[in-house]
């Protein structure tokens, strides 16, 4: 059984963050909270998802809301164990262990502090191999996982639970109770038993964070080029590299929406891309044309240290690289297009996956 | 013990809208409601609120929202009881009686639904003596009665338990959740049990209902007139009698709010008189003078027939008398016009009885 402990904390905020796509919440709030339940409460064992038991509960943790105001309304790590229990209470059981829903800074830390202070393994999977803006965007909704019993708590004492009709009510639902709670709130929500949860969740995503991370530290102390190492490790491509001109952003419905532009620089000097998100980067436009959609992932980095950068830190004057990904093989079936691709968010864009769009094949 | 049958649902129905002060809801829907469960289940037995047991739980059930909105959007009848039920099982118990949170149209009825479905008793009370919009604004919070734990179910499925800091943060949840659902939704809340019920219910407002709807009934058929006869039943005064001659109206943050002007006539002829509302009408001045405000009783007439007109129902040309009524004393104490005075809607007035201003003693 591998234990997460602080250092191990430090490269899975870092490599989450990777996966996070700009969103999923700045890690350095999450870690540092992850960190102290951690020295309080002692290491997270770590269970692979073939490892949990068929019949035990796994409730996934997480925090909901607009990443631009989480960065300044903290929580007080309180109100994600009041969820969890009283999800707990709702299902009358005594979950095994938690999870996360997305990989992202805050949401792969959020669990970690649930898994130390309630003393129980944190499940090595995640729901979406990435982080995405709405709830029902998980991989447990393409494999009818319901969202509810689902509860979401505040700093402030209250604490609401949902049953709905569907995933999409439930964001619709969840997504006013926390824009009313000041745009950001803690959940627990898809529920499940350990035989369902080995189907309809991405397992190693937590390893993976760590693997991420781990290149990352290690490429920039040796001062080798640590953007490269984590192409080579995703197998993902550059789609851009240049300067940040311009951030247009906007809290709309609780969320963090808003477009990047970026000038292009050295290889792609004469390049104009753009980048718009919500609270994720969604699609990446290279001179107009589109070069990568969700659900690929498109991460900024920082072009010296290769440190990601969420969108809620993007501004002027940033140099910086935009990695393309590939996501998940489960997105890119029509169920998982319908779901989180680039038409369900509005744009009028076919998918296509990033490796052929790269090659000129759209 | 009292057994209420169809045709005192007609009555009361009746009487609690004038009670309900053009909020509430219309009375048509939810008798149409009432009418059809006893109907199916047998006349609803009416509980004096002093004869409820010490330690059996009353659940109070309601409709929530606009009820411009309620009179298009029709309940299935159905959620009423899934919010019931999800109550009961929240707080482990099954409930000895149901009670109207307000007196109103619809939500004199609905409790009446429930109570022939479940066949439990209906206790002879209501929580504001009247009606008004929003969550908080009931006799059980002067007490320290919490609302919460509290459901929100809807047509389509969905249902949202709260657990609140206070009543204030339950109206808020709940409002949002509301509006979601289509402006109009059931509700469970302020679950007591009857000691706690005896203090913090008024007593005797479905018996007062009755009582009305069956005086202005027998007015109307002796071709007496029926407006004198609830003027003095009620303790009440003509604030202004004419005809409407304005009318507007907003469904804004999921409440029905407006204005309506009234042209005097008759012994009133010269003056202009206007009312505002929110769901409930609030305050009523008399050529720029207030002459009556929340918590008092503004109700509108039909200037022949003594029927009440809900604020929906408000048009051009409505020949009307606008009665006050003085509201019950529980809300003339400090703590009641804090909560339901006219400075909490946002009107620059301090609260003066009803009795006093038509007195010029203001």
């Amino acid at each position: 059984m591998i234990f997460l402990d602080h250092d191990a904390l430090d490269e899975i905020a870092l490599g989450a963050t990777v996966l996070g796509t700009g969103g999923g919440g700045d890690p350095t709030l999450g870690k540092l909270m992850a960190q102290q339940a951690v020295a309080q409460h002692g290491p997270v064992p770590l269970l692979a998802l073939d490892e949990t038991p068929d019949d035990g509960w796994i409730i996934p943790t997480a925090m909901m809301g607009a990443p631009t105001v989480l960065v300044e309304k903290i929580p007080s790590g309180s109100e994600v164990l009041d969820a969890f229990r009283m999800l707990e209470r709702r299902l009358q059981c005594r979950a095994v262990a938690t999870v996360s829903a997305e990989a992202g800074g805050v949401n792969s830390m959020i669990p970690i502090v649930v898994a130390a202070s309630l003393g129980i393994p944190l499940v090595d999977a995640d729901g979406m191999g990435r982080a995405f803006p709405e709830l029902q965007m998980v991989t447990p909704t393409l494999h009818g996982v319901a969202a509810t019993p689902m509860v979401i708590a505040d700093e402030k004492g209250n604490q609401v639970l949902l049953e709905t009709r569907d995933n999409f009510w439930t964001e619709r639902l969840a997504r006013t109770a926390t824009i009313q709670m000041g745009c950001s709130a803690c959940i627990a929500l898809y529920a499940m038993q350990g035989v369902v949860a080995k189907k309809a969740m991405i397992p190693g995503t937590i390893s993976l964070a760590r693997e991420i991370g781990h290149t990352l530290k290690t490429y920039r102390e040796q001062k080798r080029d640590p953007i490269e190492a984590l192409t080579m490790l995703l197998q993902g491509r550059r789609l851009c590299e240049g300067k940040i001109t311009d951030v247009r952003r906007r809290t709309e419905r609780g969320f963090a929406r808003g477009e990047v532009d970026i000038i292009g620089a050295g290889r792609d000097a004469g390049v104009h891309c753009k980048i718009a998100f919500q609270n994720e980067n969604l699609v990446c436009w290279r001179d107009g044309r589109p070069e990568a959609t969700v659900p690929d992932l498109i991460t900024i980095v920082d072009e010296q240290t290769g440190l990601p950068i969420t969108t809620e830190a993007l501004k002027y004057g940033l140099r910086i690289v935009v990695l393309g990904i590939p996501c998940h093989p489960q997105w890119r079936t029509p169920e998982g297009l319908a779901l989180v691709g680039p038409r369900y968010f509005g744009y009028e864009i076919d998918y296509a996956p990033l490796e052929k769009t790269m090659n000129g094949e759209r």
